[in-house]
């Protein structure tokens, strides 16, 4: 409908002084859509359900799988043979990109260009407000964050073809190590120092299992022994679970910018802190961050599928775009589209803040409970999640495990369990004390989490039922209740 | 979005050459919009799912509860507080009509009142266009038929406020009885001819329970013996269950036109044969016809709820509309806007196409099983429902009506055994032989109907079943396999 | 999906561990609409929305109309042909009542009958929760308020054949009055007195338009002249535009009862107030209330279409049940059962709280507006509606509307200026100073509703906007901004 | 809801007799989907609408995000915060697969581990039904084709490391080329024989660009230079655009198997064609076929984003499945399952049949246009795409693509038209007469594909424009309208 229809509806349908008053509405509507469009800007507040739904719906019809009379006589014709498969895509079939290029145009497809081109932009946008203002490029790929790893590897890997190593940050989470090998690269992991170790002063010799630090001088002896050449790339992680902590990006940054060393942050779920956001815009202003790589689902609480890269300059993310071989899903540019359009920037600004406040009470909770049981909450530097030593619960005749399992059956999930005794062989490298993040690591352990869209009531439940799970745990297994 | 939107999205999002072609196919849609619009003609092919979505959610951003910014000081604002009530009215929620009259423009509603005229102008014209050309007004009510039916006597009574007697040619479903009650009138029911007392001379004197006939005599009768003023109006019947035939309401209609006396027509499914159509318009043509009425689910295939009250002058018509106190629901009118766009005109000819083919299935199939059986199809002008006799099932160890529950075990629904030996007393009227339309008929039978949206395989699967029940019952209730 | 569908799950699709855990939830969620379905208790807190459409759908699966086979030979078989239809009925589509009755159990729709049977559980249980204890039944009926009076005073008056008149106390709500014009019955109508009437001794001289009052003694002079026999019903109103304050229904409870007169109380949006509900629940216990009668659409914010008929027993409401001539739609039941699930007792409860507020802090706003303009605030007992006094706005340049109209311009909608000086003619008869309630009414004024789910942004932006009007209105129609 | 609900629901809420009809259809339905579980075979009848949303939501309900109660205190507990985006996933959040394995069980997620699993069956025994038996494995992977056959060639080359080498049958299909680059790997592009070449003998003089065929003697050639130790693997395709034809992958099986190298099939939109399965049957069958890939969206009509890696023996298709990093998109793996149940087995046959029928009609109105205009149906064995040539139309005052836009002007969309003149460079190689897949190709022409879902007025509509726009070119291009 435009303002000819309007204008062209009888009177005998509805009196003019009525529709007026509508098609001022509707005026007001369309500019907002024109400014979105025009601007490529997060709107500040969140936009209502309706009013989503038809902007979406406009694009999708700008494709030509939705055009009145249509005649395909080509292989792909966008096709949806399933009534609910359609409604679901909001009648979006094409995908998005092209053979050539995940960020190029459909000729068939002006709707869902427009669609994953706006999303990238806004995508950009809102990674600038919320804390990294030198982000200059971002697409969000149709891909979990381990395969977005993998794809950049290669994609940096394409122009320097003669590099065969990863200098990767040891963080026991087997995609990121498996993304290395996906790539086919070689992978030389490099342990974390424990804070004990970087003292050395014996100042926090009660402390078996401090904070981490990343072992800056194990990097630079590695690239000095291969030589700059031979290194694809640094691998760094920002978020991860407690009691490891983010690595020293700003450093690694400095690092790899003296060597020309192109340098990939995994920065998983880290676009819901500010101090990774922070940590992020220095390393790329001070140093060098060629990408860095973040889930759709944990940052912007969408299903399971996608990925974004960013970094300050176009040249990595647009290689990764033309990396990509064949047209993609849409799927997650449309989630990602929804989900910033509803939110707007105040709404994503409360998730920030319900998050923090949710850590806070988290953080105070689980130290009165550690203190409780004799326990305490180990040091670290890490926003998001929290480890509480489990020492005095090691017993022979149970696995310290049984306590996951017992919250389990509570219906917490997310919280792990770790006894530091248990080592993992990937592709035939073997970590000690997998789940540790650390081959010296010694003390047991569980994390806990507040992460984005965490309740106040979720985390009250989960310090009850933790208490009493451990309180359990110690009469049953342990013969007593203290 | 309009022209403007779409000339404003910047280059970078999609070339300009793509936006060219999916803008063609835009404005090609628009277009059709406003022909809508302005002809307010069912189109002859119907609309595609995303094109009428589109269209109906353009209308409901007109209202007010929609705006973008909307300051609600009334006691009723249309907001809605469940989101999934919110999304099944597609943002509909002013209903239609004012305190004054159901077909009143609503000043918060533009998008509504929009909505609910042109159903009702679409519907005018897909009556006229299957058969009924005389079909000058018609209105949806969110009423089923036979509260239509008492609003209408009660619309007409307005006008004749010393009339209290309503002649209604007996048709035995209660609802039509019950309309004239509640309606505070007193109905006088007269019953139909048996074909034998028509003829008298023994041409089927074999035929207990042949065709049925309107008494006109017996009409003619009461006019005289009350007086034109002391009665309301005629209420006759076109579709009901075999073997009663239709009313004659082509000579009802010249009998009130010669009275004056208001003729109302209880049309109830009969918009789905070509046959009660044009009886209709040639009542209305020659005699008189005040409105005539009909469900919506029957005759459009949606959920029960809705009726139609149309005439070929607008008097009795506007009088409904004027009568119904307080706004109303839109629930129906936009299902039959959903569902007259989905069909278009070829859609619904498709569908009279396939139910007529069903009948002529179910006739003959039904005509050989009885012929096995030792029964026949009992003989009647009924385009719809048909009657096969249960003479040799009598029996004194089981009542016939166990055809229809081993029927319905069986999975078929709507199949009626009438055992014409029951009497039933509504509002202290009894009713002799309940169920068969007269007090005289005597022959049991079971009916069927091929109705509109039936498909083929019901009606094989019917008869595979009839047959294999009616084997069932002789053998365990009568004793033999016969 | 059942407990053997689960056991028979094979442990290749899913390990019987993870399943365990998923079928705890699984007989959880069981549990509770079991629970529902044995108490027809509103829930203490709402449900998700997954889990509440999972249940509607369980519920349509019991309809013949979605059975897997299905054979269907009647004339109404609940087919949907349009799919856009049959999803925003979650499949449900035939309606709920029989021929008989509203709340008869349809053989066709086992789900349907459910659905419609539990939501009128659930609205009474509601009703007794908010205040209004004594209710001991209740239906919803698929009307608008106005049609549903109708019926009522229908139903009542096919006990009371005789009876002709209806004693209304005047309120300018056209339905109401055109409710028993379309009942066929005779409307007395009685102006309330105003407050410096009743005083007599001028306490208040200086209000020519203050609260109002019941005419208790006019009530029971038309009782004594007509008759009670003649009298089909008191028609009383409690919620209404200020400065109409509620009917004394507990007085007109006790002078019915004294009368063996039936007390009909239009209660269109009282559920909202806990003072109405109280003096609901007072005059029930004290005096007589046949049936109160109020929207759906305002007291539980859901599309317009629907009323609820309750009394204390059964008589009344099950009389209006039984009239209703036909099936009905299950579209007000659905919304309903689907509302009152997603709010639960709490989200009702806070949907109250939130709009006394509002109304304090509208009252306070307008208060402080008024005297600012030399105005004042209609004094009178109405804790949803407030009226501004417009006095120093009179002028002969322009008529007080245009202060409506300036004030919908700037999008706050439902505001209504009553002038006073208006005279208006409904089915012959005349009502002076029509929209003031009372033909001695001479204070112009503005009136403004903090009704439910009003937003406390709303209230604020409409202060502005007021004070803004006013000022305008002042400086371009009386040539001055004082 | 389970057997024990329905027991206890009252039986005031509805009579017991109804609800045994309407449980027995309960019983039948949940009997339908234990056997589906059970047995994971593709229906024979497609379910209707509401059964699938029945099955997929009670599976959804059984992943921790849709627990009544729920405490999560992970980083990814699958909350959804905006509600649009939650429904078009069916309430599903947490992807598939694990960090380790697309296919491994995930413990918060049984529902959607349930889902991908019996996806991927019903995939196998769809691909099994329809022409290749000798499919052991399928799985679905959330990616497009060419990432797919990516990931495919990553995972051969992890168990042959040494090998750097793929050969791969030239196809003017841009991601082909792209996804071994992108793999790391080094292309060996051999071109196609054309058929005069074959024959040598002359038979075919006046074809200067018949037949395609695969030239086998090339690719024995390239082994024994090579060393069978450094080529990763074969890479033929079967669907593609005429007039190429598919590779003969029977042949090329047997050289794989012959020299113990892997063989990967594209066989993109080859599930559509009863031909190609056949071949690629026979080609495992006698030969070797490690994995064959496929997109979801051209052989289910489903929208883009997904593909199918499937195989005889499960060595190579959990190889992709182990390759991937991380959890992954659910999307893909719900379209199928819905688009297949809703199919059955039947629903497929009759598109298959369709297609067939249309690609009928399709060859003979290109032929008699050919006649028409002095050109001919260029010789091929390609089941779905056909070429014409269009030898009389080069001229040097436009170039023959203007017929391409002026029949995407007329709504034509996916019409090719080649004019072999063309060179492209991807990544440094170099393509003479790119599009028509052969350097050696000199005849222009355009292409047309029946490929599955079109509909016959498509066809008739496109060969009616396509003699429109011949016509109108000539007059317009070339002087003549001949």
């Amino acid at each position: 409908m435009n303002d000819n229809t309007l204008k062209s509806i009888p009177k005998n349908l509805v009196p003019e002084n009525y529709l007026t008053l509508a098609n001022d509405a509707r005026v007001e509507r369309d500019k907002q859509i024109k400014l979105l469009l025009e601007q490529r800007k997060l709107p500040a507040s969140g936009w209502r359900e309706p009013m989503i739904e038809h902007c979406i719906s406009e694009l999708a019809l700008l494709d030509s799988n939705n055009f009145p009379t249509r005649c395909g006589m080509g292989e792909r014709e966008g096709r949806i043979v399933c009534d609910l498969v359609r409604r679901r895509h909001y009648n979006f079939s094409h995908g998005i990109g092209r053979s050539g290029n995940l960020t190029d145009a459909q000729p068939k497809a002006a709707g869902s260009t427009i669609m994953a081109n706006l999303t990238n932009s806004l995508v950009r946008d809102w990674i600038r407000t919320i804390g990294i203002p030198s982000c200059g490029h971002a697409i969000v790929v149709p891909l979990a964050t381990g395969m977005t790893v993998m794809l950049t590897l290669r994609a940096i890997h394409a122009s320097r073809p003669a590099a065969r190593y990863v200098l990767w940050s040891r963080v026991d989470q087997q995609s990121c190590f498996k993304s290395i090998i996906a790539a086919g690269l070689t992978p030389i992991a490099i342990d974390s120092l424990l804070a004990s170790e970087i003292n050395g002063n014996g100042e926090q010799p009660q402390d078996a299992n401090p904070t981490f630090a990343t072992d800056l001088a194990a990097f630079a002896k590695h690239i000095n022994q291969l030589g700059a050449d031979a290194i694809c790339c640094v691998l760094s992680t920002t978020s991860c679970f407690a009691p490891r902590s983010s690595d020293d990006v700003i450093e690694l940054g400095k690092l790899c910018k003296a060597h020309s060393i192109p340098h990939v942050v995994n920065n998983a779920y880290g676009l819901q802190s500010s101090y990774y956001c922070h940590q992020l815009n220095q390393a790329a202003r001070t140093g060098r961050v060629d990408a860095f790589i973040q889930s759709t689902d944990k940052n912007l609480l969408v299903p399971v599928g996608g990925a974004i890269v960013a970094g300050s300059s176009a040249d990595t993310v647009d290689a990764v775009a033309r990396l990509y071989p064949g047209r993609a899903s849409g799927t997650q540019h449309l989630d990602v589209l929804m989900t910033l359009l509803s939110l707007g920037r105040n709404g994503y600004s409360d998730l920030l803040k319900e998050r923090k406040e949710a850590y806070a009470v988290l953080l105070e909770g689980l130290a009165n409970l550690a203190k409780a049981h004799n326990e305490r909450v180990l040091p670290c530097r890490n926003p998001i999640s929290i480890a509480m030593s489990l020492v005095t619960f090691e017993t022979t005749t149970c696995r310290l495990e049984m306590i996951g399992s017992m919250l389990q059956k509570r219906g917490v999930s997310g919280c792990r369990v770790v006894s530091t005794t248990d080592s993992k062989t990937i592709d035939s490298s073997t970590f000690q004390a997998w789940g540790s993040h650390s081959s010296k690591a010694s003390v047991p352990y569980l994390t806990a989490s507040a992460s984005l869209g965490i309740k106040s009531h979720e985390v009250a439940n989960f310090l009850a039922k933790l208490d009493e799970v451990l309180r359990k745990y110690r009469t049953k297994y342990m013969g007593n209740g203290k």
